[in-house]
């Protein structure tokens, strides 16, 4: 019962992290809109008349890019997540260390490609993060498989 | 017991009309690919053999657009509401506003987008929609904490 | 009880493999990257210093093109399929063949995508899809409804 209580505990946190991550690179997108006066529709030339409307400012495109990232990874997670703190029984510290290392990697994953960082970093960042979701997944399989074995 | 219900039943709701809202986009593109004769792929000249294959027609690409908005914003929406309606205990009208706020605001993001009203009605409703998701993450955070605090 | 051990274990499996299937996409952009020298950032001249960063590769875009049409179906999906088994109480048969449609018309709507093979097929398998999800909501909807009017 308490072991339960703690992967619920861990589990809200980090997915709340995860979801207020992904929602601030709507911000940072707008942030870098307004530095490089660049406008998403041409209705928005009513905050900034001087705005283009171009889809190739570098860095209002790296942004866009690092959030694409974002939803081509974290909702995915959060689903694999919930089914696996939820469903599968997982001991509390595997539990906690795979969302640690996800939580972490992304934030940093983030920060990195924003800034523009030389590589490695950004693929090892990607890699890790992406890894402890495929053993997410592998792990519901079997939990799934095991379970269907017992019916 | 009877508070329980009610949110599930809030929730159940306001997810399947956020899914199909989202859902309502890809034929909208559908139907605006038609009447400007813009194709995705050379193989969908198949069916519109004069169609062009090209990435700036301004109706598809606003719709596209408003799509990729709604996955930037519904998918983490629904997790994040679902975690907040499932484990932390809401009250059952401040649950209910916050998922009836987000629906609305969301719909009619996408009505003012599509049809290009001028701003800053878009970005008002936009905002909304963030901030009663922010609102659900902290306190899905908050609760979290609490939580901790008592194992 | 037998029966919510079925309808999880499916959920599970059939979960797991659709978020495998959508993370499947990201090698497979990496790979058609590494076969026609495009790299997405200029950082990424680490790992090809010949790579051209592009927009424009047919291959590349397609692969991009089909990883956003699951980002557009899956995320919701999986949300729809949880609340519609773990809160709907649908009957085992109808939940497996849901399930199942899905996943094998999303995989193979991949593979005919990628492989760019001509239409309709590729339509034919994106709508089956699309109208299961739309099953899934509607079902959800009017369980929503009927649990309302219990109360």
């Amino acid at each position: 019962m308490d072991d339960n209580k703690e992967i619920e505990s861990l589990l809200l946190f980090h997915s709340a992290v995860l979801i207020l991550k992904t929602m601030a690179m709507s911000l940072l997108t707008a942030c870098y809109r307004m530095k490089n006066k660049v406008i998403a529709t041409p209705e928005d030339a009513f905050y900034m008349p001087t705005g283009r409307c171009v889809r190739d400012d570098p860095e209002v495109e790296r942004v866009r890019r690092t959030h694409r990232n974002d939803l081509e990874n974290i909702p995915i997670f959060l689903a694999a997540a919930y089914i696996y703190g939820m469903h599968c029984n997982p001991s509390v510290s595997t539990f906690a260390w795979h969302m640690r290392i996800f939580t972490v990697c992304r934030i940093a994953h983030t920060i990195i490609t924003v800034s523009a960082v030389r590589q490695p970093y950004r693929s090892i960042l990607w890699t890790v993060a992406w890894t402890v979701c495929l053993s997410v997944c592998a792990q519901i399989i079997q939990f799934s498989y095991d379970s269907m074995g017992q019916l």
